[in-house]
């Protein structure tokens, strides 16, 4: 139901939220949110027009979270990216409708609405705490044998 | 939020349960679905190999619902052609996680759960009455006059 580029965002909005502020490099970031070079430079370019992430070339550069973690919504991530469309009007653009939605649009605009909701509910913060002690933390960290899974988030 | 597939399956379904068991054409069902002709044999065929219709060749051939509208629901049609799927574990793969989901997926999922309910809560049948008045009808005839809208579900 979520572009992969939705998914790769929030992963990396994630991600920076957890870095409290210091900068990461892209290959940081990458291995730990295992999104691919290429892709990342792509979905952190769209971020940082948003005005979500800030990047800053040289030695000690980087790229760190511009906004709030609290008051960030999943929803503020995924419209910058990859936005979520309401059906606003008849998408067989049938002039009897006109903005009227027949039961078919009503109900599809019903579900899109119910995503919505879900994800303006939740914070990028909510998502840095477990809710149980078996529940693992997003993007926790991989174990240290794993072949793709090997740099940590202080490594840089 | 929903395919283009999602989208042509669900009128094409609806036009065929406003059809009565009459078969329709292929030019008949792109004419009232506004479903362009190349994509409908495509979606037609993956209707037709999940069962939910049955297309005859020949003069008085054409295509049918296979399936009772009272227990069809919007879920199944969609489910048929491009499924809507579940976040069932970690995307990222993490051994740690195993099929325990993190917070960030575990709201996608819940997100994604959402929608599934909408569908499932939701039979072709439903769709061919209005709620309201002021409601139009799904795949309502177009205007005669409007030059992309012409046929109608009685001319084959």
């Amino acid at each position: 139901m979520f572009s992969q580029t939705s998914e790769y965002a929030l992963r990396v909005i994630v991600y920076l939220a957890g870095c409290d502020g210091e900068p990461a490099t892209n290959q940081v970031i990458a291995a730990g949110t295992l999104v691919p070079r290429g892709y990342l430079a792509k979905v952190l370019q769209t971020l940082s027009r948003s005005g979500m992430v800030k990047s800053q070339r040289g030695l000690h550069g980087g790229t760190i979270l511009a906004r709030d973690p609290k008051g960030l919504t999943l929803f503020d991530v995924v419209q910058a990216v990859d936005p979520i469309r309401r059906i606003e009007s008849c998408p067989l653009a049938l002039l009897a409708h006109g903005k009227q939605l027949c039961p078919l649009h009503t109900r599809l605009d019903q579900a899109i609405g119910g995503i919505e909701k879900v994800l303006r509910n939740s914070t990028i913060a909510d998502l840095m705490e477990s809710k149980s002690k078996h529940q693992p933390k997003t993007l926790c960290e991989p174990p240290p044998n794993h072949p793709k899974r090997k740099p940590n988030r202080t490594a840089r």
